[in-house]
């Protein structure tokens, strides 16, 4: 007989958590090292496209991913990728942002505006919006090639990934 | 004959993109929409042996996958977190740390210690680093509870991957 209250209160996240315990199942990597052995850390965006495993082709202890909405730049992701490069060897970094992506849709006053109407709150934060895609890359790299906390600066190279092709775009340096 | 000088210039982004190339011939998903699917956010560390997708079982548009060193929640995190669910609709957030995380071997203290002492300058961000797993975990919870603009609440948990074993034990909330 089926237990359809089981079936209702399962969550998305339920469901996840069932695929993790397949994955455990099938797990044979318990002995890779902690740093990354492509020597590589990755920094894309969140969306959901974009899978930088599948396009990379990474597996498990290649490589370190670092991702957030849009890709960008900001005070955490020079933090993890210092971290990845002075104490896990990383020496090349690939910076990823795609088509269609959801920061090109509003404008930091816009989604600002909204919350604080919302809230209350206006957020302390900028929203990282940005309205042209090849030159929020290279805003990007420039980034990270102006950061003094980052030792290994020769491999720093900006991407497009186009979510309807799946091809990727070099943009930066350009 | 071999080109011996090509072979010794490649660099692994050059054999990223070879991969890239790969994927892009057999890509079949171009008709994926901008909201992710299974309206869900991860939030977990960069950490090159942590492979969400394999996890989790997650495939190209399922979910924003949000990651920096450790796993922590900044500013930055509760930005992508705030756009994931406002403006892209998801509902659930599953945060991950994991065992053996750089995050472990260093203190704040330290690490800006002897940056400051090789750069001249001390990093102005907290390097976010921790000594108890669980308690991080429960903290970067705690904070995404905390944060006045992330309006959808009701399904945030908080996991510790074990790199050795492949297993993912629930944390937050305990």
């Amino acid at each position: 007989m089926h237990d359809y209250r089981m079936e209702c209160e399962m969550s998305v996240t339920d469901e996840l958590l069932a695929n993790a315990q397949r994955y455990q199942a099938e797990f044979t990597r318990g002995d890779l090292p902690l740093p990354p052995a492509r020597g590589v850390a990755v920094l894309a965006c969140m969306d959901a496209r974009l899978n930088p495993y599948g396009l990379l082709g990474l597996a498990e202890g290649d490589a370190h991913v670092i991702r957030n909405a849009g890709g960008v730049v900001t005070a955490d992701e020079l933090r993890s990728l210092a971290i990845s490069q002075r104490l896990l060897g990383t020496r090349e970094i690939v910076l990823i942002h795609h088509t269609d992506c959801g920061m090109l849709t509003f404008t930091d006053d816009g989604l600002k505006d909204s919350i604080a109407k919302e809230t209350g709150v206006r957020p302390p934060w900028a929203t990282e919006a940005f309205t042209d895609l090849d030159e929020d890359v290279r805003q990007s790299v420039r980034r990270i090639l102006a950061d003094p906390f980052l030792p290994v600066k020769d491999s720093v190279r900006g991407f497009v990934y186009d979510v309807r092709t799946g091809g990727l775009r070099e943009v930066a340096p350009a």
